[in-house]
């Protein structure tokens, strides 16, 4: 509703938007009633650019709700993570980072057992070790079929992602899994004229995998199900008119960012340093600049207290490169928080400030979750953060006489 | 929307909930710029728990909106009071406290008088003294019908609750209130087959009433209206996997915890301390605690500032018994306010303390009106409580990848 709304207030302008995002930004203190990673962290410009802001704390969906990063950025550019729901099969190859495009169809594979008559006794082949599981995603790679490019990636124990890439792939097609042992694999059917294409590449791909697959004992055939697309949604330049950028290094977030209709930067290099680089070079061409920091996340899933500290000190080193471009609005926040102590996402609220000559700032020299809950931006939905920010950049039109 | 989707999120663990209501719990300081009753309280225990917890103001239904306790529970309980709307008949009996079963038909109930000729000639049999309404309800309950329990309960003046309970008891019928005077009294007609039973056993009772009633001057008759039962709402189970307990003395909590699916202990005793008592017995066998103490309100409605105070500072000394349980997370709050000097409940948002090790505290080492409003939790939303005491207890899925 009210992003609909809002889509028709929109007005093209001059200025200038960064987003920067450090994943899973949000934290908690290694003891009760101590600093948080972010509160920890020496940062002398986060700090700096706080002061001149105005702070918040970001919900990601809702109260309570735990996302995964696939949701909470489809929430920071504006969309409803609820009413674009990402199927099964995208969720895996993004959550194994895969690059995927808005055209791919994607689905989740299972290795399974099937008994000398084609029946499966095991649909998880054991549950197999992932590095053996690894090894059968490379023999399977080697499986052409015509008119499609096929990705395989392989997940965790007997799960892999399955994508395929090419022309008129639809993607309303059933499963090949039974869901129960004592059952065949079953042929995949279209459900509609534009997804008998998949169908038949589906099930020419699975007999030739039955086939390269015939000699394994326990991996012996693949079952897969799930298969969808991403969701489809306006892009930035349809809600925002905004013409956008994403520079991230990790694949899912280049694919929730394709989605939007940025346009993807190849980063020289793997450093949060060479892909402030690459915003330095891409700053002319662009009026929106999504910037990505994964190492937050790992070290806050891995439980790295001191070394989530240290990626917020690395980022914050990268501040007066952007600030020197002269930015007209800064968002600094996290798609969600990963508390090291959790080693895991968590429902926290995650700070954020909105830095903007008129942004109204709480003259809070600090950036951190306590500093931001005293913010004039309260509890803020991630998906109200782009109208705030648009507003900054004087590029939403007045409502009524 | 939001409530349907966190349903399918929410998984079981081991985990204990203890939510602690103190009925009508905000309030306003008998002079502006004075403190209000749980500012001026002496209350060591929840202050020092507050500096561990993450706090906030909950917002019972809406902005200005005062509601009822009914509501209020349905509200903290999770539901959208506004989506199960509570009927006439049953807030009638829940109003006297009453202990409504989920199957019972309630409806309100009128003293009227008939002339000779049985037309109503006042519907309100004079507003007759609430004691004299008392009289006649006993001589009511001398009634017996076939096939159904009959309650009677003296609400005030010429107002009581009459409560079917029984089997196969529908609620769609009419009512014997014709709402004129001038008219007879009419009888109750079912709109559909399951309610047929309920409406003879109404006409039978009503027959024998007019007879009972007879030698009464004012009060000859009785008029029936607002036929209902309490709404149908998916249980704590249901809807958050956890097995629920209610641990309070007064009838209207009892019957909105037994509608939410809570098993219902029974108090020895009823004070403060005996609720608590009963608290530490059940420890073992449930995940959730609902604990309702009533002084609270019951002071601020009489205009009882002091009493208040007391009644808070009484709360306050069962905390360390609560602690000592080991709770994962504890809810400190109100179903809404009763400011003293408003003799009634309010619209405030009620002060609220949401504790677990992963709460993120704000470390304000105060519960109050004020500290609250301070707190990261922001306004809330009653319903949103739960959702939030839920992820604080490790039993809410991740949302996506």
């Amino acid at each position: 509703m009210f992003e609909s709304f809002f889509r028709r207030q929109t007005i093209p302008g001059q200025t200038k938007i960064a987003m920067m995002i450090l994943d899973g930004l949000g934290g908690l203190p290694k003891e009760p009633g101590g600093k948080t990673e972010l509160e920890t962290a020496y940062i002398p410009h986060l700090d700096a650019l706080a002061g001149k802001s105005a702070l918040g704390l970001s919900v990601p969906l809702g109260p309570g709700v735990t996302v995964g990063s696939g949701p909470g950025h489809l929430a920071l550019f504006g969309y409803d993570p609820l009413e674009c729901e990402i199927g099964r099969g995208p969720l895996e190859a993004l959550g194994v980072d895969f690059d995927l495009h808005p055209e791919d169809v994607a689905a989740r594979g299972n290795f399974c057992t099937l008994d000398e008559n084609g029946i499966i006794i095991d649909r998880r082949a054991g549950r197999l070790p992932t590095q053996e599981s690894r090894k059968l995603v490379e023999i399977l790679r080697e499986i052409k079929v015509d008119g499609v490019e096929i990705f395989l990636e392989t997940v965790k124990e007997h799960r892999f992602a399955l994508i395929l890439r090419g022309e008129g792939l639809g993607s309303n097609v059933s499963e090949t899994d039974p869901l129960l042992a004592g059952k065949s694999p079953i042929k995949l059917i279209a459900h509609d004229v534009s997804s008998q294409k998949t169908a038949d590449i589906v099930n020419q791909l699975v007999e030739k995998a039955q086939r390269v697959l015939a000699s394994e004992k326990l991996a012996n055939m693949i079952l897969l199900r799930g298969f969808a697309k991403l969701p489809s949604v306006p892009s930035f330049m349809e809600m925002y008119q905004l013409n956008a950028t994403c520079i991230a290094v990790n694949g899912m977030y280049r694919g929730v960012s394709r989605l939007a209709g940025m346009h993807i930067q190849e980063v020289n290099g793997y450093s949060l340093a060479d892909e402030f680089s690459t915003l330095e070079k891409v700053w002319q061409d662009f009026d929106f600049f999504y910037l990505h920091f994964k190492k937050t996340d790992t070290c806050g899933e891995n439980g790295d207290f001191e070394g989530k500290v240290e990626a917020i000190e690395e980022f914050d080193r990268q501040i007066p490169r952007l600030m020197a471009l002269n930015p007209d609005v800064v968002i600094v926040t996290g798609d969600h928080s990963s508390p090291a102590v959790l080693k895991f996402h968590s429902w926290h609220p995650v700070p954020l400030m909105i830095y903007s000559k008129y942004c109204r700032s709480d003259a809070i020299p600090e950036f951190g979750e306590r500093a931001c809950a005293r913010g004039s931006l309260g509890q803020v939905f991630a998906r109200h953060i782009m109208p705030i920010a648009l507003a900054n950049a004087g590029r939403v039109a007045k409502y009524g006489a």
